[in-house]
C-alpha cells in the first residue's frame, strides 16, 4: 500500500533551546548534514497548480530523486512520496532536462535529524529563510490521520507555532525569479 | 563532453559459429544474463516521432534508467545515451507513471557479452525476435564517425549482414498492441 510522508513544520526562534529539550526527552541525533535540493517543473504540467514536486537531492556523495504528490489535507503537509536512490545526480539532472523538465529553484539547508520513538525531528537552517523544525513520520495511507494528529501534538509540545504548510520551495519561490 | 553509444547490429543465423569465432579471435565472455526492459512514452512527446527512448532495465537485482537521444546518422544506431543506476526499479516505475509517462512495451533477452579490444560484442537471444549480435563502443560525440566505421568493419568481419538500425523495441512494436 502507498506510504504517506507525514510532515508538520513550524518556524523556530530558539534553536539551542529546542535541541536541549529534545535531548532531555531522550531523543538521539542521528544525522547532521548539508542537503542541496534542486526542484524541477514538468514538461506539460504546472506543478505549482497540481501541488506536486520533483526534486534531486544531493547530500554528501548520496543522491536521490523524489516525487511528491499533492497534499492530502489542509492541516498538514502530508503527501504521497516516492524516493529512488541514484548513483549520479549530474546524469539524472541531464536526463530530466533532456526529457523537458526544467529547473525551478534550489533549496539548501543544514539539517540535524533527531529520532524520538517513531518520529524524526529535523532541525533545519534554510539558506534565505532561517530556522525551522519539522516532524516527520511515514505511515500507510489508510488511517494516516491518527498519526498526523500525534505529530501535531508533538509539534505543540516542542513549542511549535501555527503549522507552516508551505514547503521551503514554496516559501522561497516568491523570492526567486521564476 | 557528451558520450555517444556507438551500436551496430545484425541478425544472426548461427550463434555457436559466431561464439567460436569470437573465442578464436581472443574475445573474452564477461557476462551472461537475462535483461528485462520496459520502455515508456513521454507525457507530451511522441518518442516514436522524436526517435528518443526511455527505459527501465532490470538485470538480476540491478536496475537502471536509460534515456536515449535521436539517432545521429543513417548508417548506425549511434545516439546519445544517459544511464542512471537505481536502487529500486518498482519505485522508479511508480514514479514515471505518476509523472504521466506510460508503458509502451517490454523487451526481454538473454545477452552474452564478449570483450575484444575496445569493443563489446553482445550476442542476444530476444524473446519474439530471435538471435542478433550487436557491437557496442562508447566514444566522445566529436569524431565518433571514425569509431563507428571501425565497428561496422568488425560487424562485416564477424559475418554480419546489412546492419539492422531498428531497436528491438521498434522491431517488436508492430507485433504488440500499442
Amino acid at each position: 500500500m502507498a506510504q504517506i510522508e507525514i510532515e508538520v513544520k513550524s518556524r523556530l526562534d530558539d534553536r539551542p533551546a529546542l535541541e536541549r529539550k529534545l535531548r532531555q526527552m531522550g531523543a538521539r541525533m542521528i544525522d547532521d548534514a548539508v542537503e542541496s535540493d534542486v526542484y524541477y517543473d514538468h514538461p506539460s504540467r504546472d506543478f505549482a497548480k497540481t501541488d506536486e514536486a520533483l526534486r534531486i537531492r544531493m547530500c554528501g556523495t548520496k543522491a536521490s530523486l523524489t516525487y511528491k504528490g499533492p497534499k492530502l489535507d489542509d492541516k498538514s503537509k502530508c503527501r504521497e512520496e516516492i524516493i529512488v536512490q541514484l548513483d549520479d545526480s549530474k546524469k539524472a539532472e541531464e536526463m530530466l532536462l533532456k526529457l523537458g523538465f526544467c529547473m525551478v529553484a534550489g533549496v539548501r539547508k543544514r539539517r540535524r535529524v533527531f529520532v524520538w520513538g517513531k518520529f524524526e525531528i529535523c532541525v533545519d537552517r534554510v539558506t534565505g529563510l532561517g530556522d525551522f523544525f519539522e516532524i516527520e513520520v511515514v505511515a500507510p495511507k489508510k488511517g494516516y490521520e491518527k498519526v498526523r494528529d500525534e505529530a501535531l501534538e508533538l509539534l505543540v509540545k516542542l513549542g511549535g507555532k501555527e503549522p507552516e504548510r508551505r514547503s521551503y520551495l514554496e516559501m522561497l519561490l516568491p523570492k526567486q525569479d521564476r
